[in-house]
C-alpha cells in the first residue's frame, strides 16, 4: 500500500524541483520543506543563473520557508533534499532549528560530514530516501557536461 | 602616517556598517568586499528585519559583489568583516573562492573554526584589525539585550 504523504513522497518532490535545475544546465539539486504534512517553500539550485555561490536550494527554501511562517526558525519543519548539503547550507540549517533533514544522496566530497560542518544538535537526520533517482540524475549532469 | 587605503580603513567602514545593524536592533556585524582598493559590496545584519537566518552581513555582501563583478567568484577580492565568520558564511566563502579575508573579532563559540568549517584553501585569513572596537560594539549591544 502506497501512503499518501511519506518520505518518499516528498523526496520525489524535490526530486522533481532537481529535474527543473537540470533543464536549466545547474547542477540538479532540489529541496522541499514540509510543514503539517504540507510543502511550504520548494527550490532547485540556482547558482548559474543568478550568478551567486549562495543560491544553492537548501538555502533559497529556508528562506521562503521562513516568510511563510512568518518566523525565522524552522523548528517543527522536515528539509527533503537531493544531495546531502554542503558546509554552507548546514551552517544555515544549523541556525534555522530544523527538527528533521531527509536527504537522498550522500556528498562525499563536498558534504558537510566532510567538511567538518555542523547541524543543530536537535535536528534528526536520514539519508538514503530516493538515493539512486537523485545520484543518476548527477551522474547523468556531469556526464553532459564533460 | 596614515595609509589612504590600509585594512584599518576598509575595517571601518565594515564598523560603520555594524553600527548601522546596531541601530537596528540587529546583532551589530558588518562587512565590505574591496576589488581593486574600491569599495564594491556593503551590507550588515539583517536577520532579523528579513526574518531570516541567512541573511548575515557576509551573505549578502557576496551576493552584491557578485553581482557587481557579473560573475560568482570573488577570487581577487578582500572581505573585512567585524566578526568571524559562522559556519554558513564560511561555506559561502568557499564556494566564492574569494582571495583574501580580514577578520576583527573572533567568535569563539560560533566561529568556523569552532564549528569545523572550513575556508578555501586558496583564500588567506588575518584577525585582529580593529578587534577592540568591534567587540566592544558587540558588548554593548548584548549588555543593552540583558
Amino acid at each position: 500500500m502506497i501512503e499518501a504523504f511519506d518520505d518518499s513522497y516528498f523526496m520525489k518532490k524535490a526530486l522533481a524541483e532537481a529535474n527543473l535545475a537540470f533543464e536549466r544546465d545547474e547542477i540538479p539539486v532540489g529541496a522541499v520543506v514540509v510543514s503539517n504534512q504540507s510543502i511550504i517553500a520548494r527550490g532547485h539550485n540556482l547558482t548559474e543563473m543568478l550568478t551567486d555561490v549562495t543560491a544553492h536550494a537548501e538555502m533559497q527554501t529556508i528562506t521562503a520557508a521562513a516568510n511563510y511562517l512568518g518566523g525565522k526558525f524552522l523548528r517543527d519543519c522536515t528539509m527533503y533534499v537531493t544531495l546531502e548539503p554542503c558546509q554552507m547550507c548546514a551552517g544555515a540549517l544549523y541556525w534555522s532549528q530544523l527538527s528533521r533533514l531527509v536527504i537522498a544522496a550522500p556528498d562525499e566530497h563536498r558534504g558537510y560530514r566532510k567538511m567538518g560542518a555542523q547541524l543543530h544538535p536537535k535536528t534528526t537526520v536520514e539519508f538514503g530516501i530516493l538515493e539512486a533517482e537523485s545520484a543518476s540524475l548527477l551522474k547523468e549532469f556531469f556526464k553532459k557536461k564533460r
